[in-house]
């Protein structure tokens, strides 16, 4: 059997419908995966992970190759048991996107980059085949080519240098590999240049590895800008592979890069805003801190079948929130995560109707008018 | 039906195996009851409290006084449906604990206490009547007389003067309750002092109240003190009512008051302890948080049911702490609360065996030999 599987099960405009078979099981595309940065998605069990419909999930080679260190998540069994038996599958990033943020702590050369830990300032080094060991030993399903992920504003020379560096890059990459590694996925990069887009996924896809992303997108540039380096360079993308964007996962940005092709997305913007009290809707996001919810006996959403709607009062949410109690991460973890692997299922379920046109228009349409709503409330 | 009927089913020695049934249902005695301060027993759910095997938890009145407010939770259907369906029974404490421990900013007098809250500093005040009002709106179903709680080095007229005004509180808390109120308990004081304790005992029992606790202990006092008063004061109180040891939870503290003829418990200690990393065992307690964890595949302890125990090794659990990641929390909580009531059960099962004596001294020596060996590994 191959490493990766990936089989298209039907198409609406540009989004597809799939369905991704790695070693450790089937996952439905357009999919999302939760994030579980250090071995843990913020506050749940793998078991309530999984409840929730997620197939994948997120690893960071980064944060693992600090701590515990990928030799003891190793020993321990790789990161799927370490973790506490997650069943499913496991996609891990290369470490590139966090060391390249580490600025000034880090230096790039042919080889690799050698970088300072943010935990206790360790010198460290990451080479593409560094990372493909690190991420091999975490006992990743699916493996990300070490590059460089440019600043929004680069110019065209770095972006161009970088892009040909990171093509060199997954060659090693994939010689790299062994027999007990995951599949590859190869990053196109290229900054926000149509031109470099399109020479960097020729020198990635010659590769012929089972499946790509593209990188260095949702990193502070408008969204109009992304959709349109989208727009431009997935037509270029071999149409039998899946198609993976970096670092996406607001509503909005899911239904429309499915609508422009993407079949794999993964973000902690669900998680991280579920921590700040901030929960999404299908009528926009939601503020629980606000005291307009103080006695408001109503779920989150009215007709969500998430742990945290069919139990607890947006009263009690916005009491957990002001107390800082745990509990309160917790529940708007839940909802957020669902409410996002839903959203997938809606979506995916539209592109088997052939009705994804009108679906995303619909939704896109339903978010931007709740979200103005929301905003008068709060006044 | 009366607001709590307690029925006394085995006895081995002192230790008494008790079934204590409040309106909201059985209560096996010995008992333990998780503290859910403001609301929540900190990062679970009531679903996974009542798995655990809980039948009643604690609220701080003083915390909801302050946030949400108590008259929000009764709005909300009170608190059993506000923190999201808590099935089991809910004791409540009078609030005067907290508001004695402000220290500086309360003043007494024989009307009640007013005190300045901790979170903003508004003036607020606490009466006998106020506390029976309180905990009324909460939907308790065992509220506690307020009362003061001296320091540990209180002096002999300081300690009289309380206890005197203590009982007249009393009365006031039992003329104050209300069709719609629970049961009330009687608070006995007096200090480190036997014969004030003695004195507390006959006014606090005149009341003819359902229940009694012993207030004042555990507050800093030697430990051989506190099991002194316990043991010259319990057989004053009337055997056939249930007695109730406040602020009590660490196993070898658990196992020496049962033995003493305490009927319930409550403490903040086995999720407190959880959170910083420090597990409760049967070999006494271990710290997840040391080194010699990080590679050690073993659960927190072999024998145990906890889900904890069931899924995550040492080594994930230590590498949790180290990340300050929520999930440790929680484990570590479910952890600590299933071996407490899980000791509870224990505890009921020697009493009904009437070999009590022999369990506790076996107990006691396997927690104290663990405690030395830890010691030494901890080196």
């Amino acid at each position: 059997m191959a490493k990766l599987d990936f089989d298209i099960l039907a198409q609406s405009g540009r989004a597809r419908r799939g369905r991704l078979t790695t070693r450790k099981g089937v996952v439905e595309t357009p999919t999302f995966m939760p994030v579980g940065t250090v071995g843990s998605v913020k506050s749940l069990t793998p078991g309530e992970v999984s409840d929730l419909g997620a197939g994948i999930i997120l690893g960071n080679t980064y944060h693992l190759l600090l701590r515990p260190g990928v030799d003891l998540v190793a020993e321990m069994g790789g990161l799927h048991r370490f973790m506490g038996g997650w069943t499913g599958s496991i996609l891990t990033d290369s470490g590139g996107f966090q060391v390249f943020s580490l600025a000034s702590r880090r230096v790039v050369t042919e080889e690799g980059v050698s970088f300072r830990s943010h935990l206790d300032g360790a010198l460290m080094e990451l080479t593409p085949e560094k990372a493909m060991d690190a991420q091999t030993l975490l006992g990743s399903d699916i493996l990300m080519a070490l590059d460089e992920c440019p600043p929004p504003d680069a110019d065209r020379e770095y972006a161009e240098k970088a892009l040909l560096r990171d093509a060199r890059w997954a060659k090693r990459a994939k010689s790299a590999l062994r027999p007990e590694s995951g599949a590859l996925f190869g990053i196109v990069q290229g900054g926000m240049y149509k031109d470099l887009r399109a020479q960097s996924a020729e020198l990635i896809c010659e590769l012929d590895l089972p499946g790509h992303s593209l990188g260095g997108l949702s990193v502070g540039e408008p969204k109009e800008t992304m959709l349109e380096v989208i727009d431009a360079t997935q037509p270029l993308m071999p149409r039998k592979k899946p198609l993976y964007l970096m670092g996406v996962g607001a509503p909005e940005d899911l239904i429309n890069c499915v609508g422009l092709g993407v079949d794999m997305f993964d973000c902690v913007l669900p998680t991280r805003m579920a921590r700040t009290g901030t929960m999404l809707t299908k009528d926009g996001r939601l503020n629980l801190r606000n005291a307009r919810f103080a006695r408001d006996s109503r779920p989150i959403e009215e007709d969500c079948g998430c742990p945290a709607c069919r139990n607890y009062s947006r009263a009690y949410l916005r009491h957990l929130f002001a107390a800082r109690e745990l509990l309160a991460y917790r529940l708007g973890t839940l909802h957020n995560l669902y409410f996002t692997l839903n959203l997938m299922a809606r979506i995916r379920q539209a592109i088997e109707n052939d009705n994804y046109a009108a679906f995303a228009r619909e939704a896109l349409d339903r978010l931007s008018r709740g979200e103005h709503r929301a905003a008068a409330d709060d006044q």
